[in-house]
This record gives C-alpha cells, sequence and structure tokens, in this order.
C-alpha cells in the first residue's frame, strides 16, 4: 500500500487542490489526498501530513502523526492550537520565498528612500516641489530578525548601496552588517534608524514587541511590516504617528486578517496598507522542498528541523 | 593674472552660489566668478565657462570662449540655442549621477513590478485583494537609450533579477543585457516589454518618438520617462492609456516644466507624476568631474570630448 499523505487544510480552496496535484506529481510513490477525503482507517495509518492552517480537531484525528510539513514559513496559528500535540512541526524554508521577500524589502525601503508616498501626496494636491535627495549610503535600514528571509534582504539592502543594521535573538553575523542581539542593544539600534523592518516571527516575545517604549526610542523612522500583525501595538502605532516618532508605516500583516473596514489603518495618510502580498508562497517551488522532505523521511526516517515549542519557531 | 572661470546661469540661485564656492575651493589656480560679476574686460580674456541653460545672449559676450561645461547631463537647451556658436559644449558625466539614476529606474521598476499604484487604489477604496505574483526574471523590461545613465540602469535591473533589454542608436553590446539598435528592432523589442524606461537624450530623432505608432505596438506595457518630456507626445500617451495600450506611466520630466498646473496628467488615475527628481545633480560629486576637466585644460590645454552638434549630444 502506498504511503498516504494527506493535505489538511482550514477552508477548501482551489490552492488546496494545487498542492494536492502538485505533489501527487512530484511524489508517485505516495497517496496525496485532501483531508476530508479520507477514511477513518486512512486516518489511523497516516504517520506525516502537509498542513496549511489546520483545524487542531482534524490533526487530532491522525493518531499515528508523528510530523507535519507546514507550507508556510509563519506558524504561530499552529503553535497556538498545537502545541500540546505529540508530533513534530516543520516550517516552509524556501530560497525563492526568501528571494521573494528580499525583493518586498528592497522594494519598500526604496519606496520610502525615494518618498513615493510624499511625491504622491505632493501630487494629488498639484504641488511640483523637489524635495532633498539623500544618498543611500547615508539611509540606515534595521532590520529586526535574522532568519533565513532578514537575512537573504539585508544582503540585498546592502548590494543596494544602503547602510544596513540587523537585530536578532541570538547572535548572528553578516558580511557588511552591522548585526546585534538582545534588549539593551534594540534599544540603542533602533533609535538610530531610518527605517525599520520587522521580519521577526510571532512568538510570546515578539508578541506587542512595538509598543510605546519602543516608539519613544525613534527620532521620525519609518516602518516596515513584513513578519506579524500582532508584533505592532496598533494603537501605539498610531500614537506614534500623530506625535512624529514614526513618520510613515507600510503594514502588508495585520493582527486581524482581512485588516476590517473599519480599522483606522485604511484611511490613514501615514500608512501603506497591504494585503498580505510582500512574499507569497510559490506552489511550484515550495512544493519541490516539500517533497523532497517527505521523500527523505519514507527513505531514511529522517524528519527536518522542527520548531522549537518553547521558543515558538 | 589668476586664469578667470564665470559660472554662467539664467536666474540667480543659492544653487548657483553653491558651485561657486565649491568650484573655488577645489580650484585655488582660479577666479571663479557669477557671471553677473564679471566686468567687460574680464568677459573678453575668459577662454572657458561652467554654464547652467544659459541666456546665449550672456554666453554671446564671451568672445575668447573655446569651450563650456555644462553642469547638467542633458543639454538640449544648451543645443537649441547655441549650437552654432564656435566653441564646444561638454556635457556632465557624474557616475554618482548615474547610481543616482540606476538606483530611480530600480525603485519606479519595483513600484510597477510589485504593483504599488494598483494596491494603492485597493487601499483607498478600503479593498483587500492580493493580486497574483510574478516573478522578476519573467518580467521584461526595456530601456531606451544606453549611454552612462542607461547602461548602468539595465546592469542594476539585472543584478536584481528582471529580464532586460537595452535598445540605442549606435550599437552596443552589454553583460546578461539584450542590446538592439536600430528602428526596426524598436519595434520588435518593445511589442514585447512590461515596462520601457525612456532614457534617451532629446535630439531631433527623438523628439516626439512616443507617439501613436510606437504605443500602438504596446501590449499593456507599463512607462518610466526619466529622460526628457519632449519625447512624449503627451495626448498620444493619454490615448494610449485609455486604450489599455499603456498600463501606467511614472512620468519625472515633461515637455514644460513646472507640470503646468492644467495638465491633464496631474489628475490621471494610471500616472504617477514627479517633479524631476529622478537623479538631481549632486554639486559635491559633480564639482569634482568639473574642476578636474577644468585643470586638465588649464595644465594640457586639452578640452573633454564635445557634444555631437548634429547628433544633439
Amino acid at each position: 500500500m502506498r504511503p498516504l499523505i494527506p493535505f489538511v487544510h482550514q477552508s477548501s480552496s482551489s490552492e488546496a487542490q494545487q498542492w494536492c496535484t502538485t505533489l501527487s506529481e512530484l511524489l508517485p510513490q505516495c497517496d496525496v489526498r485532501l483531508f476530508e477525503q479520507l477514511s477513518d482507517e486512512d486516518k489511523a495509518r497516516v504517520t506525516m501530513a502537509v498542513v496549511a492552517n489546520p483545524e487542531p480537531s482534524d490533526v487530532a484525528q491522525l493518531s499515528q502523526l508523528k510530523w507535519v510539513h507546514s507550507v508556510w514559513a509563519g506558524v504561530e496559528g499552529m503553535m497556538a492550537n498545537l502545541a500540546e500535540m505529540p508530533f513534530g512541526i516543520v516550517r516552509l524554508t524556501d530560497p525563492h520565498l526568501a528571494q521573494t521577500m528580499s525583493e518586498a524589502v528592497l522594494a519598500w525601503a526604496l519606496y520610502l528612500h525615494r518618498e513615493m508616498p510624499q511625491y504622491r501626496q505632493q501630487q494629488s494636491s498639484g504641488q511640483w516641489q523637489s524635495r532633498d535627495y539623500t544618498d543611500a549610503c547615508d539611509r540606515h535600514i534595521v532590520i529586526l530578525g535574522l532568519g533565513l528571509l532578514g537575512q537573504k534582504s539585508a544582503l540585498r539592502l546592502v548590494d543596494n548601496g544602503f547602510k544596513v543594521s540587523g537585530w536578532s535573538r541570538s547572535e548572528k553575523q553578516l558580511a557588511n552588517v552591522d548585526c546585534y542581539s538582545g534588549d539593551e542593544a534594540l534599544t540603542e539600534v533602533i533609535g538610530d534608524a531610518d527605517i525599520i523592518v520587522n521580519l521577526l516571527p510571532l512568538t510570546p516575545a515578539t508578541e506587542g514587541l512595538m509598543d510605546q517604549a519602543f516608539f519613544r526610542q525613534l527620532k521620525g523612522a519609518s516602518l516596515i511590516n513584513f513578519g506579524r500583525g500582532a508584533t505592532i501595538v496598533d494603537a501605539d502605532l498610531l500614537q506614534a504617528l500623530e506625535q512624529g516618532q514614526v513618520s510613515h508605516a507600510v503594514l502588508d500583516v495585520f493582527t486581524e486578517e482581512p485588516l476590517p473596514s473599519s480599522h483606522a489603518f485604511w484611511q490613514h495618510p501615514d500608512i501603506t496598507v497591504l494585503p498580505h502580498i510582500s512574499a507569497p508562497t510559490s506552489v511550484s517551488t515550495a512544493s519541490r522542498i516539500v517533497a523532497d522532505n517527505i521523500s527523505r523521511f519514507l527513505l531514511e526516517g529522517v524528519i527536518p528541523p522542527t520548531v522549537d515549542k518553547t521558543l515558538g519557531y
């Protein structure tokens, strides 16, 4: 009997079907199926599953589960729901995703560096006014979070002439990037930032990290949040914009998504709202990575590095 | 008596004074002065002048003039006015300016590539909707004009993952860039473009190049004009936008600058208007280049390559 690999997801979608089709092609030795197509007998023999923000009650039915492979890089939703369950969680680590994210970081860093929001406002009021140009080497960009996405983003910014620093929980080293770690260093490095890019995972330690005390350290920096929405305290960001501690915020992720239509962010002149598009998962590249990990597990019994359930990533 | 170097400009400005001060510091062996501070005797002994869009009647008073050094890269204003005069025109060729321009080309190419105008419109109507992501390697950007600015821009786009072609009057070769030249090739290369970047000089051959016939070749491409405004026929661009031949235009240069307040471009939803800011001259880097050229002329009698008065650049 071929190994059975279920795809467990919250709502049926064309993307789920696309995942099944692609994984079936890449893993002809396996029987890849949507979770809802499994019989009770099937569920009892599943040892690994591919998951996209699954219902905990669904995953709980897979009694022999050794590990799940998320198709997303951020797994905080699963951590909250599944941390108590006795199996490993592997998150997606996709170089192609890191490339797309570093492109997004560069694109919106240039958007802020070349003052596109200000020029847009000038256009809408019919104002012809050049603004003083600042060299990229005089723009200090600070990346919070130096995992794969943060590292690629930092190096891309360096390649394009910016002055770049990075901050992470554990110590890191990166060519031409000033790397910092620890709470004290965070206060120091953000105080000197022109643009702050958040790429931290959402964990108990990073939830609400950007609060009044954080924003008080800033001297008119701009903010890009491509990490997770709940790292920012929304009300505190609005206040920081009002008080000039933050000049402009580019937000792609929110505590509640889609961003509720009544939320003050939508119409704020100094906030750019994006609908979680900085780095979409590419099924074609991600499915190859997931399939390779599954093959290795089936052949050699090797499970890739799993998420640390204490740290949350 | 120290060699006298006048700075000839159209309207008095703090920038003219800044040029004089900086050049005086870099050329202590010279007497650098604003044109209006020259006596008739002074005017009769001047052999070279630094110029910023000068009045032809001012320059005509310098009877011994051998050459002028423009502080701008584009010299079409001077060509129209001064082409008949018996001295050479040297235009500014500044690697720092080329770097700033290539940054602008990358910034606004990413602006179009990552669909920032569309996401802005979605934000203003409160619409949460992700748009299909296209890989940079599947975006074909065509650069028109492969002088120093065009070459640097093309290479910067290649470094950031785009598929890049270039077109120029004379044949050029550039690593990882498909280079074309000649009228026939132009029609071919723009027909396959997703983004077209104009960096051509304004000459009799490029004036009005982007007309109905040009736009008819396009299949919804976007346009960036960082060259000169009169390369575009404004009415034809408006029609091309209406008919979907062009999706969006980022315009930094215009036939008349400042762009008149009644112009249709200001309020067009698919036009981004910029006030000629893509690559501002940096007095600190440009003055060093101008000063070096003047020193070499004074020591060795060497005049840098001058503008071809037939070609116009």
